[in-house]
């Protein structure tokens, strides 16, 4: 099994202005997909993010205010190769920011669409950075372009 | 054991274009730092990029023209926990775009540092893209700030 992607990022916010980001559904609209439904709010509600007409559906597993929060992706649904696996937001303080490390695991493959995500995880946490820091959007559709076939 | 970076970018160019930038220490110097030294166009060549005053030495293990080029980081020198890491640079061409695999492996840990590392290899690849598709320059110490400790 590959171990996945960890990304890491530091933000000038405190841990409970991202937490908000990270379960709130408008909030999430506005670094993520701009079509986020369901909620992200209690430990098993279901988020649904729709990209290019495909949706992606995530169980909340975990919820620690201000420190971490835990989705896991239903079978059945969305990108095949995204089946079960978890992703994890760990936030932590450091001076005048924040760190969130977001960990995507449970891929069966180290694939060409793992290395895909990656860079649109990475793409995304760039935006989650200018809405907090600058409140600036840029979800999907109108996120930097990385290209995929 | 952990696998490591993965990232994919579909970039509008030939896998030639992109092969110079990997190989050539001026255009090396063009998306990821400006300090880049030493040389990268022949095995077992070394080259040496210098962020922070700080610097992270390469040996060229392999080079196919157009299709791959594979570097090692020797030990004791650098970020201790790149030594003897591998990066690897798989050029595909799809349509009317090549894409770059990059692939940062040999990681003894899955660690926050590592984390870091992923977001500027892909702030470092958005740069490439950039440069290539629209000679916007965006190397080290001009590049999208992603924050450590």
């Amino acid at each position: 099994m590959s171990s996945g992607i960890n990304h890491q990022v530091g933000i000038k916010v405190s841990p409970e202005e991202i937490f908000k980001y990270l379960t709130e559904t408008d909030k999430l609209a506005q670094w993520w997909t701009t079509d986020t439904l369901g909620s992200g709010a209690k430990v098993g509600d279901t988020l649904e993010f729709r990209f290019y007409g495909c949706c992606q559906q995530f169980n909340v597993k975990e919820l620690k205010p201000g420190k971490r929060v835990a989705w896991i992706s239903p079978k059945g649904q969305g990108a095949e190769e995204w089946e079960e696996t978890e992703v994890t937001f760990d936030l932590s303080t450091h001076e005048k920011q924040t760190f969130i490390q977001v960990r995507h695991t449970g891929w069966r493959e180290s694939t060409e669409l793992q290395g895909h995500c990656s860079m649109r995880w990475a793409v995304f946490l760039l935006s989650l950075k200018d809405v907090l820091e600058r409140g600036k959007r840029r979800p999907y559709p109108y996120d930097l372009e990385v290209h995929w076939r």
